[in-house]
């Protein structure tokens, strides 16, 4: 039986919500490919290639995760890596309703790959880049909300 | 008793949602004026006169159901149309919150015309025009969400 | 065209919130029918007949507002009345999931009647049959959520 | 890699909606265990034997689907059947709030079971089964919503 | 200026979600008297009696915390305690919608009385009295959820 | 005791929702400071010092009311003013995802500092500055949603 699961996503930057997500389905399938939407962010504060950059580091201690970007659609990007399973963190209601938005558009584009939602350390229930990149603007300390190598690049970032 | 609604909305472009509200309220009004907001959307991928002639060619089965492009409030273009009815399709929460606070809005600012929710077919509780022009721009098959009209103009634009 | 509208509920008891709705739909439809439901309600404080009374003496400034009370589907109920149309008032987020829940339960049984959702006033958004009662246990005014007549009966009960 | 599943609910009785779930994981672990609640539903209509036996019947088709009872803590019994995962199937909001807390009571219990949320068919996404008992109460055809075994005990059921 | 907060509920029992909002209105008001509501609880496990004295217990650390038992509406209590503020804690959104409710109701019934919100840690922000009861009926470790006294109390009640 | 509060926000413009907390905080602290976010608004209508101006004219009755701009993290603005706590208003369900996600973060990020959550007047419930300049932009009367002087000062930037 098929195991490989994708795990799409912004990732604009990685936070410890997201790394706690990985690491629960780490165990659960036997490749997971974390997957770093391309284009389709307005005007991210990171580049492709430096989101993929850190959540490689950050998920390095995970054998069976594979980090890459992709564009066009999430379903396409899925079937190319045989994956019959797309992985979504749930945290909240606003959450919820775009996320079923999403998947049950992703169903009829792919009916052959199913979503199924996790929910993340209730401790990571609030976290979000977008509020993290807020505060971050701000010179506050980020340190309990991204891992070391994020923190750093973000105040690099910020400091331009 | 006065049986003209107005079933207002952006419509950028119609979805087959819109038009399974439509077909409901065509069998329960004399009159429906379906309203397309004229200017306050931030940057449409259709003019208004290009929303208008797509809404009028996908609804044209409906004898009651007339399209036009409005400015300004919309009470005040129900009021010119004598409607006292104002119609709005219900899909998720969000919306409902959404909806809630513009009809209340609306209610101050004309007591005298009440919104009535309509609830679409769950077929087409997930669908929005904005998630169809991100799927449009990947190329992605969009066959399942707009009329084929749609689908054509929406290939268009999408292949500037 | 039909222009008959049922508003059904178990009005245990009638309310200023259901009032509301009952005077926004008069100007709407031909004729509305109030539907009490008879027997669903575990344990109503008053009988089915109470309530149809306590109704009637509350709506009956509105000429085409008929009460009456039904057993067994409403939508059976809404087509013995040729009523194509049935009523609900949202008033919150919980009310929206079972009211849904509800119609699109009601509309595979019955297709060809629609439910519409009414907006109460948003003074009353926050009244409910159940508070009231819980309320008037405790010998509390409650002439801001009821009308006199429904404020004296719910008196007369709890005093027994 | 372990890959037991565990789909515990109380099943009172099976609907369409469940079995779109169970049909969706069938493809995607190797054992799944539909878990009937014994015995903390507090009026059931249906004894928790009658229950396992319709749904032994309505998935029937799929060979790595076995349904049990169980009593006590979910998670005791799904550690009993060296399952790392729950399966729950998310409806709707009402079902969001009460599955997180209780996903998230059993993560304290159980760190090392992950629940996983599954979003059935859009077309059951009203489905529950209280509301369809509620339906066979008053006699109406509830064929749409169970399978034809369910349909004809829970008549049985209403008859008496 | 007056600083008397009434925090009313049914503790049946107290959690630490209870005892962290307790924390929390210890260092912001100068009397805080915890209200367990007497009699409104439709089959509690413990007694009202039973309940003042385990939240005095748990709560003994706090100088400015009283425990008390009331009757009736709680708007009476408050005023019969000179208290201008109402504290509630607020965990999900099926809290929220019941708490508006009841705040508004409240707010009709005593206009002078505040009801503020509190957010206990996320830590809690899914525990409940009832699910806790449930998970205690199973034999299963509560020793997260509330404190030792009550621990031992509610297994001694469902030993029974 | 400490009885000092902060009120932040971006109140562009302030609305008679933003005075309803105002005048139900003023009796319930020494001193609250509103606090006029100054620079994370993208394109404000207002600029900082208007809005403050704006809101010390709609405020004056209130002694114990002060308004000021601020930039930067609002936890460390509260420090600044010996605040330990912070006042917002709760209206939708939208509102209270936002307002706790903020919560949370702010309470990982300054945890001395308390959010507390006040209910406006329903009658606000609907209202918010983003609404009412929409409406004003059409040159619809919104003297129900604002004071006069932020009425004038509106009609003033819309006439541009």
């Amino acid at each position: 039986m098929n195991r490989t699961a994708v795990y799409p996503g912004t990732f604009d930057p990685v936070t410890y919500g997201h790394l706690d997500v990985i690491k629960r389905v780490s165990s659960l399938y036997d490749i997971i490919y974390v997957a770093v939407a391309g284009s389709n962010l307005k005007a991210p504060v990171f580049t492709s290639d430096e989101r993929v950059k850190m959540l490689e580091e950050a998920a390095s201690g995970y054998d069976n995760v594979k980090v890459e970007s992709f564009d066009g659609l999430v379903v396409d990007y899925a079937r190319s890596r045989q994956a019959k399973v797309m992985i979504r963190g749930l945290r909240m209601i606003s959450d919820f309703e775009y996320e079923f938005q999403m998947a049950l558009t992703n169903r009829k584009l792919a009916p052959d790959i199913e979503t199924v939602f996790m929910m993340p350390n209730e401790t990571y229930s609030y976290l979000s880049s977008k509020l993290i990149k807020e505060i971050a603007l701000t010179g506050a300390d980020i340190s309990e909300f991204v891992p070391g190598n994020v923190e750093e690049k973000l105040k690099e970032k910020m400091a331009r």
